[in-house]
């Protein structure tokens, strides 16, 4: 039986990995490696030098692999189809290289950029392969640092507050309105910068908001701002902007925290 | 100066560990192991057990202590300023801790179950310790693997379905109600099955939820269960019940996920 690994390889800080995954790389024999063809030819980098540190020289092998990007130009309505298309023709992607690049005994592994778990749909497409049935496998999860824990980590703040909720969401969502009944709200795939809309500057009046923004968590561009919204919004702004027009590419999250009386 | 680590150690799994963990465990020489009087001397040699694997021997002292408890009895309305206490209670501890036990460039470690970030609160009481200004001290955070990203990867699904929010809570806050606005809800804390509100038992009429259940995660003594919740609730009860007379403690976390149109 062909079997799987999806290891959380952590937020970008290569000693961010567990040694459930150090276990879990030794014991792969092909990598794959998939991307979505965006500039992130670092990302593969970073990866690549974990196998080097962890894994020895000739015991495995890396399939590389484009990932089909989502129609994302049809919005709105549209936004449930187009996900269940894109996820079709990843699990055409992932069936095909389980298939192919693995025997029927082998191993194989998905190394995925923080936590499994969170804004991750590897588990997704791998369901929707068994679904079809044409290749059979089992498959286990290792569970890796999310940016959203590494995002804290640095900061050195808490993610909820004491006895109160905690909300994680995307920028989509925050662009609808602000989360209810949660003081404290992480913000995920956020590539529109939707915490402008609560920095006091379009007119919707400054909330007492306070962030916690990071970008390339962990590794050597890693930039850090925290402050009240209204103030830390256009630096973070410029930041982003800068920093994106330089390396081609961004990742980054944040939290947003309602100021409320001291428990 | 005086440096701190605040290390999470994962959920129970001596495995999920980071490499940046055992980096700052190689760097302390003393670790602060506290406890909260409860029977959980299992938790106590699963800690002894990490550093036994990972720090040689005769390069560091362990200092166990007492953590103040919290008086739970006021709740409602005072569960606010009794939280306070209890903070104040605890930062008495960790100050003497510190100041005691620690040579002025000594480094010393807290070892946090988890996540640091997550329902946990030594980082609010540091910053307590330090605002009195008694004793001066750095300290740096480790992320770790929350029970909330090895619950869900023992049960290979994911915390949020696509593009959807998550919300991480606790059982007092469930009993109260169902959060707003969100489909897929992790509750911690959960001393009293809040669960069971939503399982059709006592009249508020079986919500179409699912449950990921699991306790003592990563641990021999794992216990997973998913499914309806109607039909998993009264398992869940047995199973907790059991395992609670039997080992004298239990930690335990579960996701609720309300069925929702395919996406």
């Amino acid at each position: 039986m062909r079997r799987i690994h999806v290891i959380g390889i952590g937020a970008g800080d290569p000693d961010q990995l567990t040694l459930q995954a150090v276990k879990a790389l030794r014991d792969t024999e092909v990598f794959f490696l998939l991307d979505k063809g965006e500039v992130k030819a670092d990302l593969t980098r970073l990866r690549r030098d974990m196998l080097d540190a962890h894994v020895p020289e000739g015991t495995y092998r890396v399939v590389e692999a484009r990932d089909p990007e989502r129609d994302r130009s049809a919005g709105g309505a549209a936004y449930s189809p187009a996900v269940g298309d894109w996820r079709s023709a990843r699990a055409d992607v992932y069936e095909r290289l389980i298939a192919e690049e693995l025997g029927e005994d082998g191993t194989g592994a998905f190394l995925v950029w923080g936590d499994p778990a969170l804004y991750d749909s590897t588990l997704a497409v791998l369901e929707e392969v068994l679904r079809r049935g044409a290749v059979a496998f089992a498959y286990d999860v290792v569970p890796g640092i999310s940016s959203v824990s590494a995002l804290v980590a640095r900061h050195r703040t808490g993610l909820n507050r004491v006895g109160r909720p905690v909300q994680i969401t995307t920028g989509r969502r925050l662009a609808e309105g602000f989360p209810e009944g949660v003081d404290d709200v992480v913000v995920m795939l956020d590539a529109h910068q939707a915490f402008r809309r609560y920095a006091g500057q379009d007119g919707e009046g400054a909330e007492d908001l306070d962030i916690y923004w990071g970008a390339y968590i962990g590794t050597p561009d890693e930039i850090l701002v925290s402050g009240p919204l209204a103030e830390a919004a256009p630096r973070i702004e410029r930041l982003r902007a800068e920093a994106r027009e330089r390396k081609g590419w961004i990742m980054d999250t944040y939290l947003l925290r309602r100021r409320t009386p001291e428990q």
